[in-house]
């Protein structure tokens, strides 16, 4: 073994290490680390992706994240666009997750996923697959070649179909084939490394086994944690309302970003953010020791975010912005925000469900007391037509500041 | 509904029940059976065969017999040879019995297949589809498809996968793909009965509901019992060395059908020849009633089963030539048969195993003593070749048979 090189893989390791939460196997990784600097090869690192949703939030920029981080240190990132499985959808028709989606859908979803996946990756390191282009010419013969691989046993080892098995709901022979599909694709691409979030670690550990069924050098299983969404509860998700999108403007970034809770500070800046592991460290340090305001760690975490998918100087207009209306209003700047598709509410029944008044009558009578404030102006009528970056207040200490989605 | 069609559906019921151990569900088989007579047009029954293993025996004509006997009643016979499975073995190399097959070795298998069977069937009302010519054809999507009309489940309480699964033994996935397969055949065919024996039945049923998911009526299954050897204890098999052989010569058919044991003479009757249930039924109080000695009723079994594989001739012929050997050596004609490979033997060990002696010593003292006895004349020599047909006697009373097998 050479030193130097030694020395690198250390370094690349220190850095491929933040924040995952399990490399299979961290040994084999190291080899492979230590012949791509040898011989100056690139690891080639998978991703797949499912054209269903295109819309991309932070949660999905984890993932993201570590493949510029690999992009970085020099290794190439190839996408896998499953377009096959998106095409065909279900074939049971009960899951309604597998949506067929047409060969135009696809494309104009695989051009959305792009212009925003490019927001963090290096568009110079990336190559596009479709899997179509091997899965489609698989005939039958193919295909039982390819699931003779496998047992029935350790697919129903996988955490959700163990979980059906169990309670007797129903699991189609066909939901079988797709982590050999996506398995197989590591094989055609001779993959490196599979990254996935947590709930990808089974089909990534197909992909391991397959390569080796097929004579290849296993790739390793790297895993990143699964984000929480901006209530600081539940996993980031469109659905829950609690996401920061990466194509929504710098002051909605903004603003979203400033409403996290504070313990979710550090984890957003070490998953989502380039600042170096010193400096989140530091900033830790000082907030347990009351030095630094939480309040002033988001406003970095905020524009560190904005200037990964737009740039710097975004970031310090947005930030203005952000001061100037809180400054303006009177109203302090990391306040609850509530993310919300409604349009209209009748106050009495909003308040009580976001826990500002004890009861609808107690919510009419501090209307009719006058001490509600919207947007800092006093507030009787009991319907309010919402706004985004609305602030609501009751009384002197309650705010609530609306996020409205479409 | 029409009475004299009703009466020719229950006529023919009678004759498709003979021997059957399910008909699922047999009010649907009476519908079917009501339209065919109605509409002039013939149900078609399938079978499927497996090319790897050429060589029939008694037991498989217990469900080419029910074949014939739709064939009688005017239906179709579809047999569809599994060339496309035995032409690719098993993927995973795991299973012994599904081994590899050239499509020379197919095509040979198939003619020697049709030869034998056609000594059963009627070759003008008789179908031969091989299921590669569908099978083949598929891509993945289809496969998908098909798989997605199966759960995983249901597929699990096959027998022997259920079996497999408990204990812990592999099942590949693309074991489960064998029964959608075969179920496809269904399909393809559009089949109205599917027959096989007993351990088919989930297998049929899968055609059955394959069939109605692709909006077909579904195919009746009809299982018949599996055939016990000439042993009367075991299944009838090459390779537990019970059978009789379709291509067997009339002698040895019918030195064999006289030394299985008394109990099996009427379910040979009823399951392998075409003699009417009516005779079998007085044959058999007769021999309760001692009025039949079961000798005589095992000649008569022979010479039937002679005739379905040669003819009346040969059968006659047959039954000549065993009545003079035997009664030529002064040797009853009813002995007990064994069937063996074995080219020459160590008699004190080989008259052990067979129960003639007390052990080694006395088999050798027997010799010594000249109480044993090889076609009728006195035996010394410890070593016997085995020639076929040989009988061999110890004292008075114990005679043993050798049929010899290949």
């Amino acid at each position: 073994m050479d030193n130097s090189i030694d020395q690198q893989v250390s370094a690349q390791l220190e850095t491929i290490k933040r924040g995952v939460v399990d490399i299979i196997p961290e040994d084999e990784l190291k080899n492979k680390l230590y012949n791509s600097i040898k011989n100056h090869k690139p690891l080639r690192i998978k991703l797949g992706l499912d054209p269903t949703a295109p819309d991309i939030h932070l949660g999905h920029t984890v993932v993201l994240n570590k493949l510029r981080q690999f992009q970085d240190l020099g290794h190439e990132v190839h996408l896998i666009i499953g377009d096959f499985t998106a095409r065909i959808g279900d074939p049971s028709g009960k899951s309604e997750t597998r949506k067929q989606l047409s060969a135009e859908q696809i494309a104009v979803n695989a051009a959305t996923y792009q212009e925003q996946i490019f927001k963090v990756l290096d568009k110079n390191k990336t190559i596009i697959h479709y899997n179509s282009e091997w899965l489609q010419n698989m005939n039958l013969v193919d295909v039982l070649s390819l699931a003779g691989k496998y047992t029935v046993a350790r697919m129903l080892e996988r955490d959700d179909f163990s979980k059906r098995y169990k309670e007797g709901m129903p699991i189609g022979v066909h939901e079988f084939m797709y982590p050999l599909m996506q398995g197989y694709d590591s094989v055609e691409l001779q993959a490196d490394v599979e990254m996935g979030g947590t709930d990808q670690t089974f089909n990534l550990l197909v992909g391991r086994n397959l390569q080796r069924e097929y004579g290849q050098e296993p790739q390793i299983a790297l895993t990143m944690p699964i984000l929480e969404g901006t209530d600081g509860v539940q996993k980031m998700s469109k659905s829950l309302g609690n996401y920061i999108g990466v194509n929504e403007e710098p002051n909605e970034i903004f603003g979203k970003t400033m409403s996290i809770t504070d313990d979710l500070i550090c984890r957003y800046f070490e998953l989502v953010t380039r600042v170096p592991m010193s400096e989140i460290n530091e900033m830790k340090t000082r907030m347990e020791k009351g030095e630094l305001n939480p309040r002033d760690a988001k406003i970095k975490l905020a524009k560190a975010i904005i200037a990964i998918f737009y740039n710097e100087e975004e970031a310090d207009k947005a930030e203005e912005r952000f001061k100037l209306i809180f400054s303006k209003h009177d109203i302090p700047d990391d306040i609850p925000a509530i993310q919300t598709t409604e349009k209209e509410v009748w106050l009495p029944k909003f308040l009580l469900e976001h826990g500002m008044v004890q009861s609808a009558s107690d919510g009419r009578r501090m209307l009719q007391q006058e001490a509600v404030k919207v947007n800092g102006n006093k507030q009787t009528e009991e319907n309010l037509i919402l706004e985004n970056d609305m602030v609501i207040q009751v009384g002197k200490r309650k705010f609530l500041k609306i996020i409205l989605n479409d």
